[in-house]
């Protein structure tokens, strides 16, 4: 496991992939649970070389967000990645990879501003920008990206398709803690009281598949279920939408593959969470 | 010489480059002159492999703007093209280029919102996406631009360094009529008269570099010697700067690499010029 930290070096490995290898990469901000470690473990299985990122990319952060205070423990990670056949860690700086006089910013119009866009102005920006400077750099065939980050998923195989990038995604599920948690860096914000109260993303999800199984396939009158649900807990919601799995946009009847996206605050911490209609 | 239409052929041909081999791109609109020409010559010198493309892209055209009367000529291009050693032309469709729910757009900021990108709001927004669109399907090392389109230059260096794309820009001299007509496919709108009164652009540029030799620096002088010549030919004038070359921001006293870039209205027709104050 080579450790990269300078964006020509790293450049300069990729240039030289043979045509012939499968390159997978991991984007990654860092502080990996087990859910960054399914998609290492899935490059591992689909590709011949693996290239993991860590980088807190700042440009995804709006200005009163947790850019500083988001956790990072390399030494950590790094140990976690021994674990697997990581071929390449590239661990660049903001400076390196934002230097002063930078302007250059990729919008997916539509997609961007709505749901989570809606709440993060610019994050989808950000998250656009960073991705197709490490594609850039890397150069990968595949790049694994977990499910619980949706609407990015949707955000960046519109991108890739759009500029004609030959990089494709492959989409990995949400790991989840033995609770229903779905795993995110995020959760070491919750006290334990809040950890408790964060099932509510979860069960509201549960609810909402079960509800749909029964045959209500009304939008409004499960979101209204799991809104009580969710303000029960203690939650605060930012948004719940029932929505079709390509364009984002909500639907008037729930289908198998209609998906129920939500985010919701419990104390300050904001949390996520999704999940197919049809797939419980 | 290898014509290709469809931009999923074209992408896997640049797939399998060779690492070893450079390849040379130059991106058009057709309607070739001998600029164009000069920059399929110029690759042709430099790289191993010579693409040409040839799309009159829609998304830098404003909605008041020549895109459907732009002139095209494909047949005449393809046999100029014939005196050249050009391996592949890329001839896509607006339809394959920008398909219904096309969504993913590239800003340069500050750069694309001055000067020309002043005069046409959305022109470098459009120009930075179809380039960055090419770059991903043809993948070339060196991409040939005419200097005639200086801040589209800069626009793209800087796209190109932020990105992290490892295409380099070379830039090639503007190739002029005898009269010092800069070359451009929009010179066929002027008529016999307009195309006396078009000369104004170059005599202003000779003029600047005259005054600027006998020790004239004040950008304000040079200006408005520049705009009197440019209003007695019958010039309306968009703008006239003297901006340094890499910041394309107006300086305060002229130097050798000064560059003054014009933009002038002869009748209807739009024409740039521009040049290095110091390369008289």
């Amino acid at each position: 496991m080579q450790i990269i930290t300078d964006i020509k070096q790293m450049q300069e490995i990729g240039n030289n992939w043979s045509n012939s290898q499968t390159i997978g990469f991991v984007p990654t901000m860092g502080y990996f649970h087990k859910g960054h470690l399914s998609l290492v473990a899935e490059a591992n299985k689909n590709c011949d070389i693996t290239v993991v990122s860590i980088f807190v990319n700042p440009s995804q952060f709006g200005p009163n967000e947790d850019f500083s205070s988001y956790p990072r423990d390399l030494q950590r990670d790094l140990e976690l990645l021994n674990q697997y056949k990581v071929d390449y860690v590239f661990n660049p700086t903001p400076d390196q990879m934002y230097p002063a006089g930078y302007k250059t910013w990729i919008n997916v119009e539509e997609l961007s501003s709505i749901l989570c866009g809606a709440s993060r102005p610019g994050h989808f920006r950000g998250v656009a920008t960073v991705i197709t400077k490490l594609i850039n750099i890397i150069k990968p065939s595949l790049m694994f990206m977990g499910e619980k980050d949706f609407q990015q998923i949707v955000v960046l195989q519109t991108m890739l398709k759009d500029l004609n990038f030959h990089t494709q995604i492959h989409p990995c599920p949400i790991i989840r803690e033995a609770d229903g948690l779905a795993m995110s860096s995020r959760n070491v914000y919750l006290n334990s009281e809040q950890r408790q109260q964060a099932l509510c993303l979860s069960l509201a999800i549960k609810q909402a598949q079960e509800q749909y199984k029964q045959g209500i396939d009304d939008p409004q009158i499960l979101k209204k279920n799991a809104s009580d649900l969710i303000i029960r807990a203690g939650g605060r919601i930012d948004y719940i939408k029932f929505v079709d799995s390509v364009s984002l946009q909500e639907v008037k009847q729930a289908k198998d593959d209609t998906r129920i996206l939500l985010a919701v605050f419990i104390g300050k911490t904001r949390l996520i969470d999704n999940a197919a209609l049809g797939s419980y």
